[in-house]
C-alpha cells in the first residue's frame, strides 16, 4: 500500500506497472530527433478536422486508441482516466476522450499535467481503487498560439526565450502486475511563485517550481541525482534548465550531471527554429510515451525521474499584471 | 482500506471525516434563502481588488482561511489541496491558494469540481496518502459572464434558461477521525453528451450526466433514493432538474421525492432574478460548506447524496458548432 516518506512524497509498495502507453505526434515532432519513436503522426496540423482544437481532441483520442490496442485492452476495462490539455475548460481532453465511457478525472496543471495525471493514476492503481487507470494529456502548436498568444496568421515574431508548444498527446495505462516498468514514488509539488512577469519566459517562471519539487523529493527518499539513470523534466527548455541548475546549486543538488529536458530532446535546435525548446502538455506526454518509455522496456533506463512542470497563468492574469506561478510535479519510474 | 462496489463506486471504511469546512459569498447570495448560514460575504464585487478575477482568487483564499482557523490549523498541517473553478486555466485556484505552499492538485470539472475535488481529497485521507486534505471551489459572477457570455458592461439580456454564476466559494477540510460527518463512498461520473448545443441551457446539458451517475451508484450500492434524507444536485437549476426526472424515471427511478438543487436553494426565484437557477463552481460548494454541512453536524440530516454537475464545453467548443458534454460526480456524506 501507499505511504508517506518524508515530507511530501508517496512510496508504493504494490508498483503499479505501465503496461501500456503512446504517442501521438504531429509534422515538426515527427521531423525532430524523435521521429521514429512516436506511434503515429500526421502532417496535417488540422489531423482532417474543421479547427485546430478538434484536432487537438483527435491526437489524444488516437493516443488513447493505440495504448488500448498495444495491450489488447477495450475502453471498458479502463476504470478512471485522468486527462488535462492547456485549452480553456480543457475542451482537448472532454471532446477526446468524451466517446469512450469512462469515469473521467479532468485536471489542469498547465504543462505538468502528465506528470500529475500519472501520479494519481498510480495511486489508484496502487490502493486498488482502479484495476486500470489511464493517464493522456495533449497540446496542439495553433491552438495554443492562438489561445496564449496570437493566431498564427499574424505572424507575430517570437522572442528568443519563447517555446514551441508540441502538437502531440501521449498515454499510459497502469495496471498492478509484476513485470515491466513501474511507477515507484511520486511526489505532488506545490506552487511557486519568485514573481516572473514575462510569459513568453515560461522556462524561467517554472524553474523554481521544479527546484522545490526535486529538491524535496531528494530529501524525502534520501536519494540523490547520481541514483537515477537520467532525470526528466517536462519543458523547462535551455533557459529554465539553466535556471533550475542554478537553483538547485543554490540548495546544494546538483542535478546537471544527470538531468535533460524533454523540450529539448524533441526538437533539433539546430534544424528547427523553437527558439528555446518545446513546451506544452503535449511535450513531456509524448516524449515519456516513446523515447523514455522505449529506453525502459529495453533497460537501457532503469531508474528515472519524470517531472514536468507547469506555469498555471493565463492570459488573462498576464493582461492584469499578474506574475506567474510554476509548479512540477515528480513521478519516480523504475524497472527491475 | 477503500474498496469497489459494484462498477464504479468506491466505499471507504476509514471513513475521512469532514473536519472543518467554510463559505464565502457575495452580496446577491447573501441576500438569499441562505443569507444566514455563510461564514462571510462581501457586499462589494470586486472584493477590494482591481479586477474580478482577482476578487474570485480572494474568496476562494477567504474560504481556505477560514477553514483552517475553524479547526485551528495552519496551512502546513494540510498535506495536498484539490481545488479547480472555471476561469480559463483556473486562475481563481492557481492565484488562490498560490501563497499557502500546499502541494496543490489542480483540477477542472467545471461545476462539477467540488464533488471532484471533495472525492479525491476523501481518497487521499481514506487511504493514508494524505493525513489531512482540502477541497476548494470557487466561481464569480461577473467573471463568468465576461469569460462565457458577454461582459457586463454590454448589458445583454439573458435566456429564460440562462442561470445565476454563484459569487462564492466553499472549501472543506477532511482527515481520518471518529467523530462528525464523513464520506462514506464516492463515483466518479463519464462524459454524457446527447447533442445539446444550447450553452444557455446548461441545466438540460448537464442532466444526462447527473442521471447515469446517480443510476449508477444506486445499482452498485444497491441503495434506492428513499435510502436517503436528501439527494443535492450541484446546479442543475429548474430545468436541468425536470431533465434530470424524466431520465431517472425512464431509468425506472424516481429521485423526485428525496431530490432538491443547489442552484434552487441559493437564490430565492421570485425576488431574485435567476431564471434557472444558481450555477457555477462556487454554487455547490458555498451551499454544501454552509446550508449542507450544518446540518449534518446538527444531525437533521444523517445521510445525504451530493452531486455536482460540470457542462465541459468551452466558448470555443460552442462557437465551432460543438454539443455541451456534461460531467457529474458523486459523493455521499453520512454523520453517525
Amino acid at each position: 500500500m501507499a505511504y508517506k516518506i518524508g515530507k511530501r512524497t508517496i512510496q508504493f509498495e504494490k508498483k503499479p506497472h505501465i503496461i501500456s502507453y503512446a504517442s501521438a505526434v504531429g509534422k515538426k515532432e515527427h521531423e525532430g530527433p524523435l521521429s521514429q519513436e512516436f506511434d503515429f503522426y500526421t502532417s496535417d496540423s488540422f489531423f482532417g478536422e474543421k479547427t485546430f482544437e478538434k484536432a487537438e481532441s483527435k491526437f489524444q483520442k488516437t493516443a488513447v486508441n493505440i495504448a488500448l490496442d498495444k495491450a489488447g485492452l477495450k475502453p471498458e476495462d479502463i476504470d478512471h482516466i485522468f486527462a488535462g490539455d492547456l485549452l480553456n475548460q480543457c475542451i482537448g481532453s472532454s471532446f477526446g476522450i468524451r466517446d469512450f465511457g469512462i469515469p473521467f478525472i479532468g485536471l489542469y496543471g498547465a504543462c505538468s499535467t502528465m506528470a500529475l495525471s500519472t501520479a494519481l493514476a498510480s495511486i489508484f492503481v496502487e490502493t486498488g481503487i482502479s484495476q486500470r487507470a489511464l493517464a493522456v494529456t495533449s497540446s496542439h502548436f495553433c491552438s495554443a498560439e492562438r489561445q496564449y498568444r496570437f493566431p498564427l496568421n499574424y505572424g507575430a515574431q517570437r522572442t528568443p526565450t519563447a517555446q514551441w508548444t508540441v502538437t502531440g498527446s501521449g498515454a499510459v495505462i497502469l495496471e498492478q502486475k509484476n513485470d515491466g516498468p513501474f511507477v515507484n514514488a511520486v511526489t505532488f509539488g506545490e506552487i511557486e511563485d519568485l514573481g516572473i512577469t514575462d510569459a513568453n519566459n515560461m522556462g524561467a517562471a517554472m524553474a523554481p517550481a521544479a527546484a522545490s519539487t526535486i529538491v524535496h523529493y531528494f530529501e524525502d527518499t534520501g536519494t540523490c541525482p547520481e541514483d537515477y539513470d537520467i532525470i526528466f523534466t517536462g519543458d523547462l527548455g535551455y533557459i529554465g534548465t539553466q535556471a533550475l541548475y542554478e537553483l538547485c546549486a543554490g540548495m546544494g543538488v546538483n542535478i546537471r550531471c544527470r538531468h535533460t529536458d524533454c523540450g529539448t530532446l524533441i526538437f533539433d535546435r539546430k534544424k528547427q527554429d523553437v527558439h528555446a525548446g518545446g513546451s506544452g502538455c503535449g511535450c513531456s506526454a509524448s516524449v515519456l510515451c516513446s523515447y523514455i518509455m522505449h529506453r525502459m522496456e529495453k533497460g537501457e533506463l532503469k531508474n528515472i525521474l519524470f517531472m514536468s512542470t507547469g506555469a498555471l497563468m493565463s492570459p488573462t492574469s498576464s493582461f492584469q499584471g499578474e506574475s506567474v506561478p510554476g509548479i512540477a510535479h515528480l513521478v519516480n519510474i523504475k524497472s527491475v
